[in-house]
């Protein structure tokens, strides 16, 4: 797979006191490369997490949603190449066994071992496979970085995909570090996406939790590249406790603010590369809606743009047809007036009170349809509420992908 | 553009009484083709209508939507190359000129002249253009037929679609013929379909309202080639009298359930055919959703199902991928149990109670996949509700058509 043309490189990533990190290879696809990231977390580590709404997930998604509450967390287990969604009793009783078997080699609960798996949906995770992954990866412990991590998460993805904040917190630099792999069936709701967060604040579960749920809204959950929802999206943030300050249990609590700030400036940068890497994906676009009667009429508004395939056709052939804008905000079914309505395309009025603005010229437009980063912004007239989302185009690139891959 | 592999002949149809038609040359476009179409209606004729639930309708959606409760029609015009969508004034102004000179022409009230306009969105209807396609359309009257009007109304279309039907009403035979335009931005509530029938009936425009809006929602409202939804899109069916009969008044007349059922006949041949020519289609696709909580619910799923790009993809590539299937039934939102799907494709049982069934054999599906027209199957079995939709498969085809359509 080509790399894709709005790839970023890899940040420099600081280790986490308390995250050991090993990757191994089996044969799940006939793959040459790691396909199994076991993580282990230092004692006392809390998680918190959120996965996808779907109504069919995968047993991993279940397990996660059934230990979440616990908050505590000492081992991850990624497979990569196999979902092993919607496949009955056998794909259950191999995800059990696998994090059976990675509370075994880590000598803990099994109710703080986390998993997640991706690739294709419907066929059962081979069992002695999933058990192999834990025991190579587990000799691994220690020999692998976060790069490495990255690469072994991955199917469709083209590039590998983290980013990495810092808050300072009683005093102590908190490091956070976030890996994550998805490029297609990406929508909100977390989408075909596994992201793995790690940050060695001290913090309870219960605040974890509140600050990641409050930042994957305008993040993780305003992206989308093609609309359709998986089966296995999961987003996990480890908390180690490692860099030594006094343990955070309220938003009051001095550097829980700068944390907070933080972990939402790591989502967002994360659930950007994921549509950096869209399938097929030519150019970001950005889409700024205001004016709404509310948030959440704003956002369902900008998604609608942002799902629209004859607007992501558009923007890929470089047209500036914000006539297709005007399509999509009216199948919003959020209320919009015509009359109203203003369009920009990068910082160019294109669209105004209903009717293109007087001596348009397209110029500007075009030149910056030309590059890889579009805006659009979309002005209702109503309200106050507003919304950003973040999709990109759509290309040959993708047909090309989704057509044949499973063969 | 190519004409669709999927494309069915033009039917035979009969004359309708009372319906004269004309069309005509105008440069709304570099096309030298006719694109201006008019109809003159006999007296007495009544007319139905259903036009898209757009925010940001068309003006002459808006002119529709004042006309119709009159249930009197005249005269129709149609412009093909503009839709005059999103236009401010001088759209609205254009519109009304051109519907006062249609009255003119046809020595009628402007109350009982229509108007539909099809094409690019954002600039206004030329009212020169628009007026001097009334006055040559109307000088051709009576020499322009059914095919001719068929062709006149298109515009990405690969062929002219018609449909006929007919019915036995106060022992005489009722004629119904349907045309119908539209393969890109087609979802439910309309898409950039105008669809347009004429029968020859004798009714009441409160009976004929009543059975048209009947008919939509299993036809019409049940296609989808890209999940979007235009600022156009308008059904209107007129009904003449000249077949003679008894004028119906109500569903209990005798003929009256078999005109309606003629109707419903029609706008699903009409619906479907829209399909076959949707942007890029290479295979027809039928879902149909079974075991749901009840018919709206199935609907959802269906349509969920029916807007997958995964899902769209995959058929596209004749890949027998069901989880992509079990995807889109995951991200509906509506009632489903992972644990009782059944999903079907063609003939072959594929996957039941949550897994795929035992000792799957995917020969007879790929030889399935690999005809023109594919049948899906998905039971919930929680209920009896139930719908069926059709899609078309996503393709290279369809990125070419919407990435430099206005170029």
């Amino acid at each position: 797979m080509q790399r894709s043309p709005l790839a970023l490189p890899f940040p420099d990533l600081a280790p986490i006191a308390g995250v050991r990190i090993g990757t191994a290879s089996v044969a799940y696809k006939n793959w040459t490369r790691d396909c199994v990231t076991l993580v282990e977390l230092a004692p006392g580590t809390v998680v918190a997490g959120v996965t996808t709404q779907s109504k069919c997930p995968s047993p991993e998604v279940e397990l996660c949603r059934a230990k979440l509450p616990g908050g505590r967390a000492r081992g991850l287990i990624v497979n990569a190449g196999n979902s092993n969604a919607f496949t009955g009793m056998a794909g259950r009783a191999a995800a059990q066994a696998q994090a059976a078997k990675l509370a075994e080699v880590l000598g803990c609960d099994a109710a703080h071992v986390f998993s997640a798996s991706t690739g294709v949906i419907g066929v059962p995770l081979p069992v002695d496979l999933a058990l192999e992954g834990v025991s190579k990866a587990h000799a691994a412990l220690g020999q692998a970085d976060f790069l490495a991590a990255t690469k072994a998460i991955g199917t469709t993805d083209t590039f590998p995909k983290a980013a990495t904040s810092s808050a300072i917190v009683g005093g102590r630099r908190v490091t956070l570090n976030g890996i994550v792999k998805g490029s297609g069936m990406i929508a909100p709701d977390m989408a075909t996406m596994l992201g793995f967060i790690f940050c060695d604040a001290a913090i309870t579960a219960e605040l974890w939790q509140a600050m990641l749920s409050a930042a994957v809204g305008p993040t993780f959950n305003s992206i989308t590249v093609d609309s359709d929802t998986s089966t296995s999206d999961t987003v996990l943030a480890f908390a180690t406790g490692g860099a030594g300050h006094a343990v955070l249990t309220s938003m009051d609590d001095p550097g829980a603010d700068a944390l907070a700030a933080a972990l939402a400036d790591l989502c967002r940068q994360l659930a950007i590369l994921v549509v950096r890497d869209g399938e097929g994906a030519q150019k970001l676009i950005e889409v700024t809606v205001t004016g709404a009667v509310d948030d959440a009429s704003a956002k369902r508004v900008a998604m609608s743009i942002a799902n629209s395939p004859l607007l992501k056709t558009a923007i890929a052939g470089g047209d500036a047809n914000w006539g297709r804008v005007v399509m999509a905000v009216g199948k919003a079914g959020e209320p919009a007036e015509r009359d109203l309505l203003s369009i920009r395309f990068g910082d160019t009025l294109v669209a105004s009170r209903g009717a293109v603005v007087p001596g348009y010229d397209e110029a500007p437009v075009a030149a910056h349809l030309a590059g890889q980063e579009i805006r659009i912004g979309v002005d209702l007239g109503l309200g106050s509420g507003r919304a950003r989302v973040w999709t990109c185009d759509l290309t040959h690139g993708y047909i090309s992908i989704n057509a044949d891959y499973r063969s």
